[in-house]
């Protein structure tokens, strides 16, 4: 274990304390962020502290139960009812990454056949969300690696490691699986504008494990894939809909075209908590659009023409169609379909 | 003619003097450099204070006629020689645009027909040159307005316009002339990491004249053309082989593949100045890959990890496959190929 525990975490719970590092600042400087309480959490979420869609579960999960032990607290006989107005605030704190909702649905099964003090058993919930996405990301991370038939060069967007989970990665797990299995000639990484996850954060997360990575533009993606070296596009997800369509950071739209153009394979690699059956297709995921100024301005430094205005959706919909396997904790999903995504949540 | 000299002009020719607008410092300061020499024309294009094909092919006439100047002033008998080796450093400055070396070219053509002092000759050449692309844009912005059947949204990727010409752009000509004709609900434009052209040059260009213009991040322009509301992806060249291949900005080749999938077509802007009739496929096109600085840092700011590697390929190129149409001064050709170009360069 004591590899995993000398791996980046996004999230800590230590001495019943959450701990969020405060991931808009990497790779300058490598700070936690105290929650001490919900709307901490809420606001860490909103604010990109943390962020990719397992993280934001795991630290919601740690949400709820700092939100139960305050309202326990401050009324040990009312509590549940103080409760539901944090839960609301939490779960609006990002509207794309279905394992928010997820966190709190699951966290909410077990507060309601508690009785008595609910603290510990809350704490013992949010540590199984922990502890559950951590392991699922090394099984992911074996199915994934076993898909990529010879050694080649892998490309990823935004960042689905270590930092956008409970740790080793959804995406960046199956790249450092593959890589440990020498399947890996180089790691191509989009910079992924606006909010350079790739440059700041999967560069950063690489490095570490002494795993090459070079960073593009975004818009180079399909100049680089004409070259043939990259055989897999291999990306998270923050919600998938029942038929196989994948919200991701945008560009992952933009990058599965020309992956498909290009002949180059596209795998998705999320756990099943970011899977929701309860939406068709992808049209009817919400899809964030943040504040126009993460385009114009840089670190608070002007870039666009005084004036300019910006269209800023921070996600876009992957059409089932051009995913070549979904992988999951639970199994491979080839050529996904509503058939077979049932057939998987079923399983 | 006051509307044209009320606008941007990127390079200037005034009384003798060579001044180029520097392009590194907007849209937050307008500076001109004088170039004293020819070697302040060579550095000034390989350092991006001008840039856009057109306009390196302007400026570099100019560069000749400086460079002929001096060298006639230096040794009125003796001149051509010293000449050789200032039109072959002006020549190297950048790779990609054969606007560079087909204004050399046709300075060169020039001199070699003259007698006696050539500096009154050699300035008249260059500024030759000069009107005769503003006027090429001005021809091409009325050929390719008349493309676009139905008011509608358009996209254009870096920034072909005022700046990167000797003036009203290559594809922002197409946009101005159409927003003139009241066709155009809404100009998008990629902000094209990573030099920021459709942030600091784009959008500042078309809000001098009032168009409206809406920057993106380049990864969501497959997301923005799913919405449906953009017809048209018009872009400028920075050259183009014979059978209609196209190297320009790095992204254009990614846009363009998602332009297709969309159904949105494609249009290219150049003057007959940007193809080159000896290169048979884009294949040949030297690419220009720059510093990688130019991707881990902003504005002398870092941003990626300590020790990451980057791959900067500044241009791309766009098949002849996936272009819809090329506008030229000399006219338009539709599903551009290896014939159609050649009638067009012998027409």
């Amino acid at each position: 274990m004591s590899q995993q525990i000398d791996q980046v975490r996004a999230v800590i719970w230590q001495e019943g304390e959450l701990k969020l590092l405060d991931q808009r600042l990497l790779p300058l400087q490598q700070r936690y962020i105290a929650c001490e309480d919900v709307m901490a959490v809420a606001d860490g979420i909103r604010d990109m502290v943390v962020r990719g869609a397992p993280a934001i579960g795991v630290a919601a999960g740690y949400g709820v139960a700092i939100a139960v032990a305050a309202c326990y607290k401050a009324n040990p006989n009312g509590w549940r009812q103080a409760l539901e107005a944090d839960l609301t605030r939490l779960a609006e704190a990002r509207p794309t990454a279905v394992n928010l909702c997820w966190a709190i649905k699951r966290m909410r099964a077990v507060i309601t056949t508690l009785e008595g003090d609910p603290r510990q058993a809350v704490i013992d919930e949010a540590c199984r969300i922990d502890a559950e996405d951590l392991a699922a990301n090394h099984r992911m991370g074996e199915l994934g690696a076993a898909l990529i038939e010879q050694r080649c060069a892998l490309m990823t967007h935004c960042n689905a490691g270590a930092l956008a989970t409970a740790g080793y990665g959804t995406a960046l797990g199956v790249i450092r699986a593959a890589h440990a299995a020498d399947k890996v000639s180089q790691v191509y990484a989009d910079e992924t504008r606006p909010w350079m996850q790739g440059s700041r954060l999967t560069a950063w997360e690489l490095l570490q494990d002494g795993i090459p990575v070079t960073l593009l533009a975004d818009g180079a993606a399909a100049h680089l894939m004409k070259q043939g070296e990259v055989k897999w596009l291999i990306v998270g997800a923050d919600r998938i809909a029942a038929n196989g369509d994948v919200a991701n950071k945008i560009g992952t739209y933009h990058a599965a075209i020309s992956a498909r153009h290009h002949g180059v394979k596209v795998m998705v690699v999320a756990p099943t908590s970011t899977i929701d059956m309860s939406l068709e297709t992808g049209e009817q995921i919400p899809l964030e659009v943040r504040s126009e100024e993460e385009l114009l301005a840089f670190n608070g430094q002007q870039v666009a023409a005084s004036g300019a205005k910006a269209w800023n959706p921070v996600f876009d919909v992957t059409p089932a169609g051009l995913v070549d396997a979904i992988v999951t904790e639970r199994g491979v999903v080839l050529q996904p379909n509503m058939e077979k995504m049932a057939v998987l949540m079923a399983g």
